[in-house]
């Protein structure tokens, strides 16, 4: 049976967004596991399978209900361990939480100031009133005023990815040869990023943006089978 | 027989300060290798075992001569296999790399607008008017002046381990439960800060400064056990 896999969408249902939910797909597909995708929009906290933290990725594997990117990997790698391993063992899971926390607190934080507004864009008009106050009150400014200025802060992105740029300049994956969860977690933020805005955040020369075009070959292009934008 | 390593020192022989040379000197005894130590200075090119690339880390492992830390780290790997491994495999190895990248662009790239002027001021006369004119001509600046804020750098330079503080704040070690290559490449870049510079970098709450006491009782406090100072 098809594990089932709640995952963030738009207006449009299969317009899929999360970082989040794109690590949890792309793991599915490393591990060659079916999965059945029910769109999820912020407002339907109430539609979730228990238990849950009101957000998604969450999944349901027959039985077991698995919330949060980071236990579903764990779980995944535990519950099919003859699958191709995610991991690669213990130092790999340990890196890849290096690689995690470096995605969060540099790599999300310079997207979210970039394509915020194109979220926004994105949702029916009950989930942009939802989206608009909360995220507003979390930044304590407009949606407008807090990508304002993208322009002017796509050079110290851009540069805030060198840690990224020489690895897969020199590697073809994040992970070495071949790819594995430290790449479907970075990759998360960038498929964010392109199903979401227009906003091109990678120059068309960046070895990252190469790196990103080798992801979405990955699985027989399922990352670009989905609504998106460019690259 | 030991192993020989070109490990580069200041004027006192047993002060060493090179965030390369740590990473050997930690995988060594990580691989329960013997080591015999030979000081060496930035001028003394023409001292080194061919081939070399004038400048350390070089080992000397019976007939074979390598150079530079992650070749080095490759060649144990691969030539003592049985001993503990360095990498965990090669998803842990394609990581490794990107730690380093993220060590060499942002950890190195701070720390040294904050520790440079102390580098000088443990060299000998000869090695100082090298160091002064090579690093000069290369920031464009006076050494005193690229040093000259570095209280004000503290705050960025701190918010920029963030990826770091966050994995250890959760895990004991970078490479997860247990220390491997990846951990002794940060660690370099902190324990040469520490054994050069009196400036501590390290808040005396946080996270990273408990890592790096971990990093100083491994392998029966090797890093403990030379001049240094604080921390």
């Amino acid at each position: 049976m098809a594990i089932t896999l709640y995952d963030l969408a738009g207006a449009e249902a299969d317009r899929r967004f999360s970082p989040f939910c794109w690590r949890t797909r792309m793991a599915l597909a490393h591990k060659g596991l079916d999965v059945e995708t029910v769109p999820w929009r912020f407002i339907e906290k109430d539609k979730l399978p228990a238990p849950n933290q009101g957000r998604v990725p969450v999944i349901v594997d027959g039985e077991r209900v698995v919330h949060d990117s980071s236990a579903i990997a764990d779980y995944l790698e535990e519950r099919y361990p003859d699958r191709p391993s995610l991991f690669g063992g213990e130092v790999g899971r340990g890196l890849a939480r290096f690689v995690q926390n470096w995605t969060e607190t540099v790599l999300h934080i310079g997207l979210i100031r970039l394509v915020l507004l194109d979220i926004y864009r994105h949702l029916d008009p009950e989930n942009q009133a939802y989206f608009r106050q909360d995220r507003e009150k979390r930044f304590g400014t407009t949606l407008e005023e807090f990508v304002g200025d993208r322009n002017a802060r796509l050079p110290a992105f851009r540069a805030s990815l060198d840690p990224l740029r020489r690895t897969v300049e020199r590697q073809d994956f994040v992970s070495g040869k071949s790819p594995a969860y430290a790449d479907y977690i970075v990759f998360g933020a960038f498929q964010w990023a392109r199903v979401i805005s227009d906003f091109e955040v990678l120059a068309a020369d960046d070895p990252v943006r190469a790196w990103r075009g080798r992801m979405l070959d990955l699985h027989e292009g399922l990352a670009r089978r989905v609504p998106a934008y460019g690259g």
